[in-house]
């Protein structure tokens, strides 16, 4: 189990040295839609990258720049606009970005990172967005982390942001985050993006592998509609300036720090969830008793993409048939027999097919806002949770005309 | 391409020597509900099946069945309630109306197929079914196909039936054919049943290509959400009645049997898409330029499953971007910038991410009942096309209460 953190204010400016700022330049919607976040020591840098093979220019660059450099002092980002499928013209423009950013910073080129999300196909208003870079700079403060937040929304409801605090070998270091997602959130975090800052001092290569441990259990363990995007990663900026003692490899400062990473991921995995595009229910699924975690993983997921399981859920009907029907399609290799189905703490169905529902007592439960299903394969110890939202005529209607 | 065939009235009792009968027990609803499909002489039979892990008791009984013997001379199916998930109890039940048809009809056991569909988890009303199949089997008729068509609709709208007559070998053959199937219908023939009738004289082994290759290209290749269910099969019956010589392995006449099935069975994937839960458009995914068939099919399938593009399609709203970006997490390798996009003969996309997408005519395009998307990877010569339908918020409407 993850343990709970102290929750401070200021997000992404609360680790120290760390400033962001935010403008609109505007690119589609009257509104924020360009950010910067700055630290004011070059940072470690570690990243995770959406694996649609249709990746956005911003991903290329990205990657590229990772190969160059382990710091990184600034992220550019634009909402409106995903600078996806833009080809060469894409590329140039996203290095455009860059290179602006770099100047206005006074840093070198490779220290700074670029992001985008909106709508694919379309070219970058470039000229207009490079003309607002210098006072994107200008802006910078540490009262920042809000605007950011706002800034890279695009059919988000809500800012979604927090920050924890907690001892690490002696001294306080904070961690950060900022992300938006709401629409074609999937495993393997589709059009989703999150910004991390921290002040604790690791190197490199423990970054990145923290990251990336936290990343598959937060954001690659939820799911909107099963879709992934051309735009999607997770980055972490670690700056040392709180002077903790540099991480070591297997350390228990180490465990800490990489619980402390899934916990704020987490957290704003759960955010993304729930403000699920059209989403009326928020959906925890949690497969037990199966023989490996990985195991648990796809049966979960398999259940969460379900259409049918979600409309019956936004319909509150205790349809778990639909719940088994879509274990028996994950391709894991199980007893239906054996299953046991809880909604919340609420039996549905006990072994060998013995129907406990009692539809009171389910309508009860599946009447909430947050809907818990529990599965027990009872075939091993290993468990994994997956959050979802109901699929919900909303969802259709905010979809069928995303670009108009 | 598939040449075209003549059509002929009476569906599944066209072929010679079939009767079929249907009657309401009632199961569920207050309609036909249990079916009797019976050919006067034995006939080879081919059946496939569910990959399911939940599989129902009648596709467990029916896969046994096809390990006792070729041939076959009755199907006994009833809608209301899948008896899947209902352990022992609903194996027993499933044997319980095998032997009850065989002992009406005066055939051995191992000559009948049971197949039922409907609610999971829910014990069938066995003693009422076995109670009307005497009268089932009175009642069989050549003019009975239509009343199975009725009686094993669940939330389908419309029968789905058809039948043809080719030459093979000199000798007028028939194939005849019923399914039912709207919602769940995914690759693999999720919720779905189909049964083909046919007087042309073939070996077992043949039959069960023919059927699997065909059921390959046909129910393999449509969605409506792309869940699969614990039930679907389709079946095969060939009785020998025209009096055509045994068709033999890689002969003409084998050739030309393959297509006439394969034509048939796409014949009723189609119907099944048009019916498809909630459906505004039907839809036909066209992959080419693949540099494989398996290639291009699952590209097609992952588009046709995108909740994003079918909301779209919905919207009538030329969102092409979400059309790449679900081939690009199809895990398929190919080139984002070589592909070429058009609905129907209307270009949308060239290479090199040139977009000449007209608003007016692309509209004009979507605004049909039937939707054409052609996708073109410019990279080899393999293609396939897929069948789905558009993502409305009657879909979410009819499955969020369907237990009710």
């Amino acid at each position: 189990m993850m343990k709970h953190f102290t929750h401070i204010s200021g997000a992404i400016c609360a680790p120290k040295g760390f400033k962001a700022s935010a403008v609109q330049v505007p690119i589609r919607k009257l509104k924020k839609d360009l950010a910067l976040i700055y630290s004011e020591t070059p940072a470690t840098v570690a990243g995770v990258f959406t694996r649609n093979r249709a990746a956005a220019a911003p991903i290329e660059v990205c990657k590229a720049q990772l190969k160059r450099s382990t710091t990184c002092s600034a992220i550019i980002v634009n909402s409106g606009n995903a600078n996806a499928c833009t080809g060469e013209k894409g590329l140039q423009d996203a290095w455009a970005m860059v290179r602006k950013t770099a100047e206005s910073l006074g840093v070198p080129e490779s220290q700074v990172m670029v992001a985008s999300t909106g709508v694919i196909g379309q070219p970058l208003p470039i000229e207009s967005i490079l003309a607002v870079i210098p006072r994107l700079a200008l802006l910078l403060s540490e009262n920042g982390a809000s605007d950011v937040a706002e800034a890279i929304m695009t059919t988000d409801l809500a800012k979604k942001e927090c920050a924890i605090e907690f001892e690490l070998g002696g001294k306080l270091v904070r961690i950060g985050a900022v992300a938006k997602g709401s629409g074609m959130i999937a495993p393997n975090m589709a059009t989703m993006l999150a910004f991390v800052t921290t002040d604790v001092a690791i190197s490199q290569p423990l970054l990145q592998q923290a990251l990336s441990m936290a990343n598959q259990k937060s954001f690659n363990r939820i799911s909107v509609d099963g879709d992934e995007s051309t735009n999607d990663m997770a980055m972490v900026l670690a700056n040392g300036r709180a002077g903790n003692a540099m991480i070591a490899e297997n350390s228990s400062e180490y465990k800490q720090f990489q619980s402390a990473l899934e916990y704020v991921l987490t957290e704003l995995a759960k955010m993304i969830v729930r403000d699920g595009e059209g989403a009326t229910k928020f959906v925890e699924i949690t497969v037990c008793g199966a023989r490996t975690e990985h195991d648990a993983e796809v049966m979960a997921r398999t259940v969460a993409n379900s259409s049918l399981v979600k409309t019956a859920l936004h319909g509150e009907d205790a349809n778990w048939g639909r719940i088994l029907a879509a274990l028996g399609y994950s391709r894991i290799d199980f007893l239906p027999e054996k299953v046991e189905i809880k909604f919340g703490d609420v039996p549905i169905l006990n072994q060998n097919f013995e129907i406990v529902l009692d539809e009171a007592k389910a309508k009860a439960e599946l009447s909430k806002h947050d809907v818990r299903v529990n599965i027990n394969l009872n075939l091993g110890n290993a468990s994994a949770t997956f959050w979802t939202c109901d699929l919900s005529e909303k969802y259709v209607e905010i979809n069928g005309s995303y670009r108009s």
